[in-house]
C-alpha cells in the first residue's frame, strides 16, 4: 500500500488549511462518542485539540492529549504536519458550546441540538451564507482550501443528513467498537422526522438533524474559487453529499486508510455513492514503534480534526513519506 | 492639498484590510462618544458599522447609517472603497458587548471596563499574544497589513494610554465640539490609577486605562512579517506609541485631513512625539454636493473603521481620485 493513494493533480501556491469547530448535544448522550474522557467532557474535544495543534501544549486544563488506552488525539498528526509545512491552521468556530481558547473565525452560530426532539441546527440557512462569506473571503488570498473538521459525536448527525439525502450509508467511529445500534436508533427518529416534514433541500435536512459544521463547511466550500479538498471521513463525505443536492462542485475528499478499513463505516461505497473522488493516506503506524499511534491500526480513532488531510499536503508540497512519519512519531512521544 | 499627502512606496500584490472592534464601557458614559444614536446605543456601533460594509446594508435593525445630522457612518466611505477594490475586509472581534452579525476572527476577549475604577483589560497581556498569533496567521498569505479600528469610546481610552506612556497627547472626537473636559477628568483618574502602581510598561499602561482593540492591533503589527499601514486617528497613535514603548518596529499612520485639522487633537504635534509617520488623506468631501459628507469637513465624525486608510489604500493600488470620490458619493446617496 503507497502512503497516498492516486496522484492528485495540486500544486498549491497559498494554501489554507482551515478546520470547520463544532459541537452536537448527541456528543453527550451516553456511548455515542469517543472523542473525550466522559460523554459530558466530548464537547471540549475540539477547544482542547486546537489549543494542542496552535501551542502545542494543551495550557488551559490539565489533560493528556490521548484516549484512556495511550492513543493520541488525532490533533498530534494535524500539530506535527503544521510545524513541518510551517502552516498554523485557520479554526472556524461554526458553534461551540465552550469559549475556545485560541483565536477562531467566528460566524456566530450555537452548538446543535439533539436531533430526535426538534431542529438541530435552526439557523442552518444562515450559517451556510456565513460560511460563503469565509470562502470568499479565503478566495481573495488563496489558491487552495484544505477543509478539516472537529464535531465530537458529528458521525452520528453525518449519518442522519446522509441517510436524509437518501444515500444509504453507515458510517464510522472513534471507537473501536462502533455503536452502531444506538446511531440507528437515533437516526431512525431523525428520518421520521424528515419524512413527515417532507423535508428535500439539504439545508432543510442539516436544519433537521445535522450539525453546524456541516452547513458553514459546505458554504465555505461552495463560495471558494481555487481548488479545494475535504479532509475527514464520513462527516466530510456528509458535506460532500450535501454539495452535491445543493448542485454544487463536489471536491474530493481525503482520510486514512483506518476509516477506509472499519468495516461497520462503508466509507469506499458511501463515496462512490455521492459520486466524490477520495484519496487515501496510509501513514504505516503499525511499524512505527509508538504503541499508542499503533491503536489507530485497530480501529481507535481512525481520523480527525484534519489529520489525514494535513499529511495528504505534507505529500503534495513536497515532503518525503519518511519526514512525515519521524515528525509524527517525534510530536506523538513528547506528550 | 493633494488627494494625498506623501508618496507612500507600497505595491501590495495580496493585502489585507483588518480592522479591529471593540467596546469599552466608558462609551455609555454620557458625553464620551458621538459614535451612536445615543451613549447606550454606541456599543453596538462595530457591529453595524461591520454589518454595512459587509452586506451594504443593516439587516439586523432598522437603522440608518448616519449620525442624527445626516452624516453618514465612516463605514459608507469604507464599503465605498471595500467594493470598489473587491477586497473585503476582515474583522477582528478584541471584545465586543454584543454578538456580531457577520463572522469575525475572534480573540476571544472582553468589553474594555470603565478605568476609573479599576483594570480596564485585565487580558490585555493574554489579547496581546492572541493578537500576534492573527499577524503570524495573516503573514502566511498576505504581504501588506492595513490595520483599521472601530472602537466607541476609543478616542479617551487612547488618552489614558498616551498620557500613561508620558506622551502629553490630547485626542480627536467624532462630536464636532470635542467633549475635553469630560475626557481630562476620566484621564486624570487614571493617571492617578497607573503613578499608584508605577506602571510604565505599555501592556501594564493598556490593562490599567486602555481598551480591547489596542492590545490586540499591537500584537497583531509586532507579528506581522509584511508592511502595515495603521489606519485610524489619535487611537492609532495610541498603537503606534505602545509598539514603540514596547522597542517594536512603529509602522506609519495614515488618517483624514478632518482629524489632522481638529484643533483639539494636536494629532501632528502627538505623531511627531510618538515618532510615527503620517499620511493625510484630503477626499474634498466638501466639493461633492453631498451636505451628510460635507458635515465631515465642519469636524463631524472625521475618521472611523479604517475609512482614511481605505481611500488611501485605493491610491496606493492605481485608482484614480475621480473613481474614489464617485464611489464613495454614490454609496452614500444610496442611503
Amino acid at each position: 500500500m503507497p502512503f497516498l493513494s492516486g496522484t492528485p493533480p495540486y500544486r498549491p501556491a497559498r494554501p489554507v488549511f482551515a478546520i470547520v469547530l463544532g459541537n452536537t448535544l448527541l456528543s453527550t448522550v451516553p456511548g455515542v462518542s469517543g472523542a473525550g474522557m466522559s460523554p459530558e467532557k466530548t464537547v471540549l474535544t475540539p477547544i482542547l485539540d486546537s489549543e494542542l495543534i496552535t501551542h502545542g501544549v494543551i495550557r488551559s486544563r490539565k489533560w493528556k492529549p490521548n484516549t484512556p488506552t495511550g492513543c493520541p488525539t488525532p490533533a498530534v498528526i494535524t500539530r506535527a504536519m503544521s510545524v513541518l509545512l510551517g502552516l498554523s491552521p485557520l479554526f472556524i468556530n461554526a458553534g461551540l458550546t465552550n469559549r475556545p481558547e485560541v483565536p477562531c473565525l467566528d460566524v456566530y452560530g450555537e452548538p446543535g441540538k439533539d436531533p430526535r426532539d426538534g431542529d438541530a441546527v435552526p439557523g442552518a440557512r444562515d450559517l451556510y451564507a456565513r460560511g460563503e462569506q469565509v470562502g470568499r473571503f479565503l478566495s481573495q488570498a488563496h489558491d487552495f482550501l484544505l477543509l478539516g473538521e472537529c464535531v465530537p459525536g458529528g458521525t452520528t448527525t453525518a449519518l442522519c443528513v446522509l441517510r436524509g439525502l437518501g444515500i444509504p450509508a453507515s458510517v464510522s467511529s472513534s471507537f473501536v467498537n462502533n455503536p452502531v445500534a444506538l446511531k440507528e436508533a437515533i437516526c431512525a427518529r431523525v428520518q421520521e422526522r424528515i419524512r413527515v416534514e417532507g423535508a428535500k433541500e439539504p439545508l432543510d435536512i442539516i436544519r433537521i438533524g445535522g450539525d453546524p459544521m456541516l452547513a458553514v463547511a459546505a458554504g465555505m466550500v461552495s463560495a471558494f474559487r481555487g481548488d479545494t479538498v475535504l479532509a475527514g471521513g464520513t462527516q466530510m463525505l456528509a458535506v460532500a453529499a450535501a454539495l452535491r443536492g445543493l448542485g454544487k462542485k463536489v471536491p474530493p475528499v481525503v482520510t486514512t486508510v483506518y476509516v477506509r478499513d472499519d468495516p461497520s463505516a462503508g466509507f469506499a461505497a458511501t463515496a462512490e455513492m455521492i459520486g466524490t473522488q477520495v484519496y487515501y493516506v496510509d501513514p504505516g503506524f503499525g511499524a512505527l514503534g509508538h504503541s499508542g499511534l499503533a491503536r489507530y491500526c485497530v480501529g481507535e480513532v481512525k481520523e480527525g480534526i484534519g489529520a489525514g488531510g494535513a499529511m495528504f499536503l505534507a505529500r503534495v508540497v513536497g515532503r518525503s513519506e519518511e519526514e512525515i512519519r519521524e515528525k509524527i512519531l517525534s510530536t506523538a512521544t513528547s506528550y
